[in-house]
């Protein structure tokens, strides 16, 4: 038997990479179990474009101030963007010995415009290279997040405007508690994604600042203007202090720390959708396409993509624990430590990202069950208790007063083993003369109209909640 | 031996706390270990104050609707206030079998005022209640917060002023690398500390929406104005969707992300007093005030403060651990679940209060031993290295050839047991014929002023970085 | 409005603590707010009597040693035992400035026995004494927690007990997939239990090696007798390293993973309580004394214990990383930071005891309302589906093979709306030959009887494995 | 640009897996998105090796019940070991569309051997085999964990023999605080290595219970011998209850827990490499082949490795927080959140093999800078204080005054700039009458030999130390 760790070891590192005996500069000398902990080229490699665009602004920047010749800049822009080619069409060769992406691209600009290439490290270092390689990845991909967050507003909003007048039980414990429309509970999933977005655009904005022209640590000896390739780069600042520069990785926790939240939310909604699923609840029927059956019960449908939905929620967790981990403690200015920031973002990114495609497709094609919903909102006949209190309130009777009289009430209906509406005008009285005829015709949509307050479930409030949804999805698509 | 736990158990729900066989409503008939195991008076009694205002706004805006009668609004109000100042006073009474601290305060205001105190929870519950007092809660300590932050940064922005020529060895991977200035140092950390200030007062703006209003879960049968209510309490804007309102602890969440990643940053510092304070540093002198000895060397300085608050950082973390995974899949709307949200707030604000507040009285005190660093940035000789490479392409030479003829220049250097400064120009001549006379002059001092970009360590750009830092410091004082 | 954050802190610190200008030698000129961040006695003095022991454990030796006098052992030893009474008598006076136990410990019997008193020092350090005591924390918690955990086994066995034959539905999926018997379900939780107490086992025996002799790190230069130290204080075997031993603080990373696993399985079966307490569900009723209601609904019970049980899992989890977080690139020997050790510690050991306690109380008391579970475990007719197909396997039919006959047949009922129980064997024929009669007496309870394997749910087997848990619970009890 | 994000995912999905339209039962009709979001193969892959040979042990065990023919049986041993052959010569088409690992490796079988394979699934469900696969896994990773520590433990025995006479400083606080041998040090290091491993044996132990037999969720009706496949995959025992069997991770948070704390250990040994290796400390050297240098200065040793150990400790954490939050709340049994078990699993027990693999290559090729150590033993003269004071204490002085003593002794040399071994013996004697000539003969040695205790770092305390620590690694060698 092929031992699995080796496997799983060999299968990563060999992803199309090759060896060779020459090695980086750095690298050179180094064992080879040392070379295979500490290459990053096996996933800083995703960062390709962020590294050549910088590259190149850099090189711009580095011909127009005349730190090198305009004709060297020239072809070195010209190279970067070949290389970038060859990248995507699959023929670049990626070599482990070659560390990381940077040296890997820089080794094959020099072969293909010699000299020329050996100029453009000037005036910058690995580390605030990679700290803007970095920043621009969570820039962009803090916008992609935005869009899928997007997405999933507007399927949310989708699933509630085709069920506009479901009415089901709002839960509180579990237990049902008070009606409430279904698209009012939607509408609740919404809000958090509005927060949600607010996260990723504070991130954004954390992460816009430009590292570039920090050096290794200290500033660089030449007169470069950061500002311009800023600009070309669409960061809106320089970053003010190059200690802080190479050394910062707040926007990467902040990143992980709005992911976490997210999927935090997205796990409630996936809790939902596993128990609206169950036989139990019967609220809902999940598309076809987005559930399994079992081998036998084709007619089943697990609700697979919430539950792996909620499981890696876990991951995001994990992810800011470990990137929060590696940061305590760690002195200035930069530490290989710092590498450890790869990895971990790049899964949650992926996990969010994905989690979002799935459910931004999924929901709008759920089924609502509505007969299981409105039986579940009527319920024991008690979820009414609440408004026959208010009622009294209504009628001048203190809160608490009004709340023992009920109390007493429906102890008596349930011993009597009858729901409230079953209840004649004479047996309301006996626990309060302010009962008048009007107390009989209380309802569940009555006791929806009445919660019409900014925020509450009245109908004609979570129809203008839902349009208000409409516009703002609207407005951001 | 008395057991230890029990012991803990006893003092924790003992804290002046009486203990009555009369019990709220709910838990009437509770057993009493699930009495123990669910009353929350012993810590959201320190919520007291925010309940009794949200109290008073409610009450006088149930009187200004009519809903209750506006002398009752008076004597609520009143009442409030008198048991406020009970509390205050340490006369209060606190009931564990009241379970929290709305019962306990509403129980009293009953005792107080009669009838009128049973009008007071009319068109609310405790459930947006809770969710009220804690949005109010972490607002302040965002406040709060923020202020102690800037007085960390006046403290940081102080220790950089009194030491505004040191020079140190700038690090990376605790390797010497460049020469900076302490100031430029202590100036990353000052970067730090913004981040974290914006952190916390976008924590504070989404934390900024009235919960009040949404009831239990679905919103109120009444009339009522939530956004006076809003503007009583400083809230700029009343909550969207009643089921959301009662469910949401996001703004806990961000109050542990912003916390966790500050205390990161302190952890950072702390790791640097740490080591500067090592003998083998000998970088810095902690005030007699702010270090212990041991009881037979009095002199010693152990940095234990740094130690504690480097430790005190997984605290934080692990905070944001627990509500992260309380929050997990947890189904709408308000859950019990949710009473979790409090102790572990409460001891990170603890924890990064005290921390701010012991590091800016500390720090001022510290003194830098400007011999020790200046020797150490001189170093071996060879932390110019990438000056000299520097001062090669200045000449023309391209940016990797000039590595690697300096490259060739230490080794031989480092060969002869000689450092740099220590060449003729001879010497420099044999690695590359570009060497001129002037690189004879090259000195720390030499290497600092080339540094002249923004963010750069050359005295000048730090001098102006100072000036700006105590201009922002002094503008939020 | 008083600071709520000032109110925690002062409440936390004042705690019948006394504030006194006389200070421990090594906090001697300590600035107030230095104190208050480093002091521990307001947490540390729950482990006096560990402290006590362990002390007149040393005094005992060192004066069998003949290191001190005899009589001055001897006066220790009194003196300790009366400070022990003192302090269960609450007439012992804690001192802030004291810092922490050890120093409030030794100050007293300074103050009562004299010189004496100044010799109990001799040959330890704090930094061996503190290991020693939280090991006997440990150890000793350990112990509490294993009997925990028995009388929680012994509550779920005697709720599946009390329910011998009642069928539910098993879940996969929170779907309903085959029928189970509810003792069968309940024998898993029991399963988990057993681990437990292995993990809680292991995590004693991991804390069973003395440090104390090992001094402030390097040993002590005294002719003391380690062993019999150990002997006395329970423990089987002394630290091998002394640099490691008061290092070492694996032994309360060990409690935290066992802690967190313990509350992950505990938050399970929450899960499953707050889920069979639904209506939707409707499996059974919680007992009054461990449910709350609404104020107007007495009727509802509220499964508020397995709510904030499943919430305070996340703070065990916290805990975990806590620790885990403060540990992470600590280099030896003693740090400060390891004082961060207790308070997470103390805060898991009383979650898990307080949440083992009310679980064992309340579990015994659940009844199970066998109608709604049976009525489910029978439910759409589907659940033998799989009983179904291996009837056809066991006929010769390969089985991939009959699970697409089985499939084919489900869907044809499905369409038809009937149960398969409701189909006639020609029907059944239709989908595979080999149906015979016997295939119109499959029901429930054969399908029960059918998984005859061991750890199976057939009647007899599980009434075995009660047997077997009942046994190994008396065994434990 | 081509968008990074899209290029992780699409290399993720795409490493050699192919895309076919026909796809497994399960997933028949699934969207590509939902498909993309559930399949597993991409990674549980890595344990075909598991899943074969328990599918072999399997249908031997059901051709020996006559369960299947036993023709059927020999078919799929052989069918399935030519499998095991293709995968390894890596010629075997991985499916994304067959979601796992099982349905990759079943539906080649079918291809090879026809019906028989069709026969291999009875009697057992994807979920007790999963769980088997699982716990094979564990078990052997433990094992290849346990030879890793044993290496290392090799290793750091190895350095310190190498060097068994050094002295260096023992810190506390990372202050100077006793001398210690070097090798002390290193065993401190090497106990923590034995703990290490108790712990993943233990892990081993707890996953020694074969879930096969478990079927879905409640046993299988089939006449089985569970015992006999238990054997044959080395299992000591049958699980107890099959709920718990197709639900039970612990044995995952076991690893995660027990590797959690393995490279927390290795963190802190990181540290201090870190920490010597400075030029401040100076104490050690690395090998040119685990140290980077930078372009430019070719004779620096940037510790890579440590720090890179120190950072990925925080994946370790991360992975051990994603699995708890996973499990959290999982009501039984199987549910399609434990799939993600895996990829952390996996990502674990890769960084600490890798880890353990490093450390036990380069540690035994570091050089110690005896000089540079021992000069910082003796340090500032004060590091013997805690001698002097041991010392009166010989002499009958009462501890504490032993200690107010030398305090003011030590006082008074370093107000004259002295050390300690610079003072007369009349000096001594203003400190204490108790003072003899032999004072003067206390020097670092004196103090080491001092420490003549169990765990102490006297030299022949240390050599009987590493001699047992040889001989334990020897043996497990």
């Amino acid at each position: 038997m092929r031992p699995a760790m080796q496997a799983m070891h060999t299968d990563i590192m060999n992803r199309n990479m090759s060896k060779k005996p020459l090695q980086s500069p750095t690298a050179r000398g180094l064992a080879q179990s040392a070379l295979d902990y500490s290459a990053s080229v096996a996933y800083d490699r995703f960062l390709y474009s962020f590294d050549i665009r910088a590259s190149i602004a850099h090189a711009r920047m580095l011909g127009r101030q005349a730190i090198i010749p305009s004709a060297d800049a020239d072809a070195i822009v010209k190279g970067l963007e070949e290389i970038e080619h060859e990248i995507e069409s699959g023929v670049f060769e990626w070599r482990e010995d070659l560390e990381d992406v940077h040296l890997n691209i820089e080794t094959r600009l020099r072969e293909k415009i010699g000299d020329a290439g050996a100029r453009l490290h000037t005036a910058r270092s690995r580390n605030d290279q990679i700290a803007t390689d970095m920043r621009m990845f969570v820039r962009i991909v803090c916008g992609q997040t935005v869009e899928g967050l997007v997405r999933l507003a507007d399927a949310i909003v989708r699933l509630a405007e085709s069920n506009p007048a479901v009415v089901m039980p709002g839960y509180t414990h579990l237990q049902r508690a008070q009606p409430v429309l279904f698209a009012h509970h939607m509408l609740a999933y919404v809000e958090m994604v509005w927060r949600d977005i607010d996260r990723f655009a504070a991130c954004s904005e954390r992460a816009d600042s430009l590292p570039l022209g920090s050096g290794a640590l200290a500033g660089v000896p030449y007169p470069i203007d950061r500002e311009s390739v800023a600009r070309e780069l669409g960061f809106s600042e320089v970053s003010r202090n190059s200690l802080d520069a190479v050394s910062d990785r707040d926007f990467v926790v902040d990143f992980h720390a709005a992911a976490a939240t997210a999927m935090m939310h997205l796990s409630r909604l996936a809790e939902e959708i596993v128990l609206w699923s169950s036989e139990e609840f019967g609220f809902i029927r999940l598309p076809d396409s987005f559930a399994t059956g079992s081998s036998i019960m084709p007619q089943k449908r697990n609700p697979d993509m919430a539950e792996l939905a909620r499981a890696r929620t876990g991951r995001t967790y994990g992810n800011l624990v470990a990137i929060l981990t590696s940061l305590k403690a760690l002195p200035l200015s930069y530490n290989r430590d710092l590498q450890e920031d790869k990895q971990t973002l790049f899964d949650s990114a992926s996990v969010l990202t994905a989690t979002l495609g799935v459910f931004a497709e999924m929901l709008p094609k759920i089924e609502v069950n509505r007969k299981r919903t409105e039986a579940a909102a009527g319920g024991t006949g008690y979820s009414l208790a609440t408004d026959v209190a208010d009622y009294l309130v209504g009628k001048g009777v203190p809160f608490r007063d009004a709340h023992q009289a009920v109390a007493d009430l429906v102890r008596y209906a349930e011993a009597a083993g009858r729901p409230l509406s079953g209840l004649t005008l004479e047996e309301y009285r006996k626990f309060s003369p302010e009962f008048g005829d009007d107390i009989l015709m209380l309802d569940v949509q009555a006791s929806l109209n009445a919660r019409d307050v900014v925020g509450g479930t009245a109908p004609k409030r979570v129809k203008a909640a839902l349009i208000e949804a409409r516009k703002r999805v609207d407005a951001l698509k």
